[in-house]
Formats: C-alpha cells, structure tokens, sequence
C-alpha cells in the first residue's frame, strides 16, 4: 500500500516509481519539476559517486516538456514522465554504447528495444549508467570511467556489473534504471546498495540493442525502490520481440498453480557456510526467515550437494569470455585505448581454451536447467541470501564467489528477485533472493511484495549532500 | 485415403503404417504374423542390404505374443503390433547403444524416451540399424559395421546418418523407422530410398537416452511409408519430457492461422544451380512444381542470398565435433578398437579450435532463427529439393553439399518434411522438402500429404528376393 503523503513532504527523490504515479496523477509533481530535481542532485551528487557515465540535461528536459504536454492533453503512457536510467551497454540512438570499455564508442544507429519501450510509455530517460569493463566482474571498479561508490558509504564498492544503476536509485539519482543480468550483474549490485531488482525468465524481456555478454545467459534487469515498481516496469517491458532470436512468446501460463496461503513449499540452502556465505550474512538471513515465519509455509531444506558452484562459475564466465571475444573485437584491437590488462587477461582465457571446452562448459546450462525442473516440482521458491556478503572496500580484495548464489539463475534460465532483508553489523545492506520456476516471474514479485512489507528492511536512503 | 485391400493381396510388406492398423483391426494381419513376416524377410535381405545392425527375434516374437493378447483383450496402444525399427544411437534398456562406434559398447540402463513411448504404445521392436560413424556424415558406409546398401540399386548408397533406418522402410523390413537429425540425417537418406520423412521442431520429440551429436540442433526423426504414418507417429511420439533440457513446453497454436485454399504463400528458392544442385535434381523439381500447380497457391521466390551455405555447413559441423569430443570420449581413448581416421580427423579439427570460436559458430543459430521469423512472415511454407543429388555409388567420391538444403531447419529449429517428388533419369528417387515455421508441424504435415497424393511419385518399394 502506497499512503500519498501531503504534499508538502512529497519527496520527489525519495519516493518509489508507483508513488510518483500517484503523485503526478494528483498534480502533486510534474515532469518538468522532477527533471529538475534529479538533474540538479546529479550535478551535485554524481561527482562523488560517480553513477553516471553521461547525462544529457538538454534531452532530458525536452523529454520532461513533452511529457508535461501529454498530461495536459491527457494522453499519457504507463511510465509518462518518471525518470529512469539505464545501463551504458543499452543502444540510445545516437549515444555511443560503451558498456564500460575505452575508446569513443560508434553512435548508436537505433534505440534498444528497451530504450524504445521506455520512450513509448512516456518515460523521461535519464543517462547512461556506469558498469564494470565490458560487463564482465561484479566491483564497478571501471579502469576508464572510475568507480562507482556504494551510496551507504564512500570508498565501498556497489557491486556490479550493473553498480551505476543501483547506485543511481539508492541515492535518489534515478526512481528506477535498467540494467543486464548475465551472472547476477542486477542481483549483487541491488543487494550491496539495499535496492529491490528483477531478473525476469530468460527471453521475456527482449535484448535486442543490448551489447551480448552470453546470449545464452544475458537477461535485462530491472531495478527500483519497490517490488511493485519492479511489477510495473515488468509489465511495460516484457513481450515477445520478434528481432531477438533468444526472445520467446510468453507461455500462456505465467505460473505453477496459485500458491495457497500457508501451503507454500519454501526451499532453503542446505549449507551456507559450505558456500562461503559470511557468518554475519548467515545471520542477518536467518532472522529475516525468522521475522517472516509463517508466511514462508512449509519450510524445505533443499540440497545442492550435486551442484558444483565453482564448475558452474567457470563455465559461466567461459561462455562470456569467448562471446566477448568476437563482441568487442573492435574495442580489443584498439591499441590507442587499450582495454585493461584483467580484462584481456580473461579474454585471452577463452582465446586458448578450445572449442570442446566451450561444448562441455555449455553443458551446465543443460545440467541447470534439468536441476530447476525438478527443484520447482518439489517446492514452490527458493531462498537464499542475494550475495555470500556485503560490499567490501574498493581498495581491498574482490571475493570470488560473489555470483555463486545468482548464477543459477542465469545457467537455469528461470527468474529471480532480490529485495533488501536486514542490516550487517556493518552498517550496510544485504539482499534476500528469492528464486521461482520459469514463467513465475509474476507470482514471484507477489511474494516478494507481502515479504518485502512484513521485513520491512530497506534502507533509508541517502539523499547525498 | 488408404482403400483396404482385399484379403488376398494384402501385402504385409508393402503396407504404410496406417494401412496395417486397418488391417490388423480388422484381422487380416495379426501382430504374431508381421513379426514373422517381417523376421523372414529380415534373415533373407538384410545380410545383402545391411540396415540392421542387431535385432532380437525372440524379443520381438514376445512382444508380438503379447500385443496379439492385448488385441484379443481389447486394451491395445495406438501401434499395437506394428514392428518399427530404430536407430542405433538410441538407447533400449539391455542393449548396447553403439552409435556407429567400434567397441563392443555397455548395454543401456535404461529404454529412451521415444523407445519407451513406442513399448507404450504396443509397437513392435524390431531392432537397431545402421548409421555413419557417430552419426558423423551422411553416406552410412560404416568402417565398423559395414555400408548399408540403397535397397533401390545395390552398391549405392541409402545416404545417412540414419541410412539404416530409410533403407528398412523402403526394403520392406520395417513399417516405420526412427532416426536422428542433426543436419539432415532423416532427411538425406528419405531423399535417396524414397521414403517419407519428418524432422520435428526442435524439441517437440524428447531426445533422452539419444546419443547426442549437437543438442542445439538434434532432433529425433521419423521415417515410413506414407505422409500419414508420419502424423501417427509425431502424434504418439511428441510431447513435453521434463527430463530432457531441451524439450519445450508445447505451444497452444501448433502453427501460424490456417491456410486459405488458394491462398497459400509457397516460397521457392532463387537460385538452384548455384547452390550446387544437379540439373537432372532441378529437372525433377521444376516438374513437380509445375504438377501441383495451383496446388502451391502464390508461388514467391525466396531469396537466400544472404545465407552462407558453406559458413553455415562449416559451423553446424563444429557445433558437432566439439560436443562430440565429450560424449564419445571413451570410444576415442580405446585404442584396442579405434575409431576410423576420418572420424578421429574431424574431432581434432574441433579440438583445435577456439572457444571464441564455437561461440562464433553458436552465432549461426540466431542469425538462422532470425531469418526463419523473417522468413515465415512473410510466408507459409518453403519448397526445395531435399538433397542436390540423388544417391551416388558407395565406391565414389563423397558430395560436400549433401546436408546444405537440409541442415537450415536444424540451425532454425524448425519442422521439415520430405516426400518423394519422383525419380532421377538413373531410376533413383529423389525427394521434396518442405519447411515451416517453428510449431507449423502439423500444417506441414497436412499440406505434404496433399502434394503427395497429387505427386504420387513414392517409388515402387524392392521386396528384394
């Protein structure tokens, strides 16, 4: 339930997406005032934090004027006059997709069919957001665009690869933003910077104008300041693309049958720390199963003794690697700009690694997707922590395993949500993952809804100085 | 329209499949006398055709026994007492699955999925046939288990990999065969023993306990003597099988709207004799085109200059070796029974490639399913000859093009079925493909079943003495 508050303590950067609906409905904001408002936080927050790759205040306002005509004269789109952001590896016609690699970057010639999506209900779009080197680790440590702070606290990272979306909409520098999820890219950054974010079934949100990491696992990601913003966004997004060869038609069935209320079958990981999940995660998570009890239904412990967490991390970042090989290979050859040395370190993996290798790593999508069938014959979602920890300092080490508890998804091709489940000793935030058979990407964000209220763990967030 | 013949002059060998269930309703065939028939008729021809390479009689007058009580019970399966053979890259339960491989092979655990849908449905098993070497090739003239002759002129060839299987339907030693299709290999050696043929869409057959050579491109085939035995068996043999990662839930439209008469959109390619297709092939196509006439509706031509048959035969065999690297890793390390030169050759050339460069290759299967989306917009089936040649001496030079006509439905992931279209000036028969959309399978099968009543061009099936 979304109270309207008196409009004198509507905050316009504080708000989620499904109240500034509300509020632009009632004439409580307008899209030329919103623009403004985020445009003068980016001016002044974006320099420390550093979530925007580029940004263009003239589009932006021209966006805003005529979403302000539309309203006036009544034709609105779903999304008319929000601002949102999205990924720097997204087409925007005639802005140069970098997807977080040197060198000036082509004009896009066409929008993304996400971006066109956006235009189409009315959004107001924002920038580009900043990522890791070519999508590929999970920091936002950018050796050409400089890190991405974690909002919470400077010097820490945001997770990635999708760090600058998720930093942008916990700091009140965009309502929602669009991201890609290949290994958890949407998941980790949401649950390092206490925001809520969708990886929908693989193929139903089209990646056509997406710069590929591994078609196979690449899904467009979605991330806001509430599940049901993730819903509405879903909803606007999602459809079968008939220029994406991996886009399918919606099943007709969305979901297994109806969960009934205190029937529902919740899996839960056998042995976290086996899977290097932190002590302090570890805690934090069994008191938010705790606080959410009963509404968990029957509680299952589920074993993932037969999956092998490091193969399939392996055989994850193999079937990039050798993708990227050929999607950048303009920006490899660049030797004027040349992309940084981990990032051709990895590249140069897959460049020796042979073509039985790749036959055998695509193996575990198979092996995933087998696991996923039978999981969800058996319980009705799964729960885990969204990250085996919270995020570190930009200047320490990068644990390895930071897409351990994601990747399934990804490999499995099935959806996942990730909402805010409490505070580390730390201070910081950390996210719980609920997972769904494919096609329940619906029921999924209904449970993670009702969750979501009874923990009531989103951080505030910090509208930076 | 099968007209029942009298008593007298029913061939139990000559019969389709849709024939025999008439007559064993009406009991002028019982299933204990088809399995004797067909039995005698093995022990006499198949030491000179060699298109199986095991068969159990006493396994097989079993089953007859038994379906022959469930007649006189009155509970009988959809098959019940038709004796079908299959291909030996399938598994049945107690039997080694050698998949053209030397070595003596471990017996299967367990029957396939389409090995158990026929026991369950009544059919008689007949035994396994020949196929290329690791279904690696489309000539079946096996190092290992010997050439399979084309039942029409021996010391040809039946074409492949699932030679074997075309050469039992057409001799008259089984009533329908299943086979594998990775690029063709239904397809080819339909083409060459005129027969028909249906490769499914992808996924629509469940492929488990099937040797795999490419799963993205693998599909289970079908092989008999009429176009309705086809639709029998699809009908039997499709369906969802949650243990098989590639099986796809079905569509509810199986194809795109029905077609008006008159209104068909008949795409036809531009230029044969550039893609290397005989004359004397063209000569039968553009005969049997213009016999079917008003038959093909709005006839357009299809350009397909975009599409590069040789990059795509070069990709498609690469998808092939370097998954076949892993599954067949036992036989190439037994040195006491090695596999052929040619077979290690062509493994090796996948070992020596890249991971960068199978995924390039993995691109070709979205750029073909691109194309096919284009393609069947814009209209409703694609007509070409099945093979650009007919079947050629087993002791002659091996044709490079074989699977070029072919192996874009394997690419695509969509149906395709061949009729014979009629015979070459040499005698031999030579068939006619035609293609759809993904899903369009039983619209395919509808509209060949039309052509080959017009065509009427099925050879004469050799009861070989």
């Amino acid at each position: 339930m979304n109270l309207l508050p008196p409009i004198a303590e509507f905050d316009l950067r504080r708000a989620t997406l499904c109240q500034l609906l509300h509020g632009l409905a009632a004439g409580q904001a307008s899209p030329v005032a919103l623009a403004e408002a985020y445009l003068d936080a980016i001016e002044r927050i974006n320099p420390q934090l550093n979530a925007y790759v580029s940004v263009s205040p003239s589009m932006m306002r021209e966006q805003a004027r005529m979403s302000e005509q539309r309203r006036r004269d009544g034709v609105i789109g779903r999304l008319d006059g929000v601002p949102i952001a999205v990924k720097d590896n997204f087409d925007i016609a005639g802005w140069p997709t970098c997807a977080g690699l040197p060198g000036p970057g082509k004009p896009a010639e066409h929008d993304s069919h996400v971006v066109g999506r956006l235009r189409a209900s009315g959004a107001v779009l924002i920038g580009k957001t900043n990522m890791d080197e070519g999508a590929l680790g999970a920091v936002t440590d950018n050796p050409h665009f400089g890190p991405t702070h974690n909002p919470h606290r400077h010097g820490y990272t945001a997770g990635g690869s999708s760090g600058g979306s998720a930093a942008a909409v916990a700091a009140g520098l965009a309502v929602a933003a669009i991201g890609s999820d290949s290994l958890g890219s949407i998941r980790i950054p949401a649950s390092y910077c206490g925001v809520f974010a969708l990886k929908p079934t693989q193929g139903e949100i089209s990646a056509r104008g997406m710069a590929p990491a591994a078609r196979a696992l690449d899904s467009v990601g979605l991330m806001a300041r509430s599940v049901d913003d993730l819903t509405v966004l879903l909803q606007v997004l999602a459809g079968y693309d008939a220029e994406d060869p991996r886009s399918r038609r919606r099943r007709v069935a969305l979901s297994p049958p109806d969960w009934e209320p205190g029937k529902l079958r919740c899996g839960v990981l056998a042995d976290l720390p086996g899977l290097d999940v932190q002590p302090d995660v570890i805690e934090v998570f069994e008191a938010a199963l705790a606080k959410l009890g009963g509404e968990l239904g029957q509680r299952r412990t589920v074993d993932f003794a037969d999956w092998h967490f490091d193969r399939a991390r392996r055989a994850g970042l193999l079937l990039m690697e050798a993708e990227m090989l050929g999607t950048f290979a303009t920006q490899l050859a660049n030797t004027e700009q040349p992309v940084s040395p981990r990032f051709r370190a990895m590249l140069d993996y897959a460049a020796r690694k042979t073509a039985a290798d790749y036959a055998v790593a695509d193996r575990v999508l198979d092996a995933a997707t087998l696991k996923m069938r039978r999981l969800f014959a058996q319980i009705d979602v799964l729960v885990t922590p969204t990250t085996p920890q919270g995020a570190f300092p930009l200047d320490g080490p990068v644990p390895d395993s930071q897409a351990d508890l994601t990747s399934f998804a990804n490999l499995a091709g099935c959806p996942a949500v990730s909402i805010p489940m409490g505070t580390l000793p730390n201070g910081l935030p950390i996210g719980l993952q609920l997972l769904g058979a494919r096609g329940s990407d619906l029921r999924l964000l209904e449970l993670a809804a009702v969750w979501s209220a009874t923990l009531d763990a989103a951080p505030e967030y910090p509208v930076l100085a």
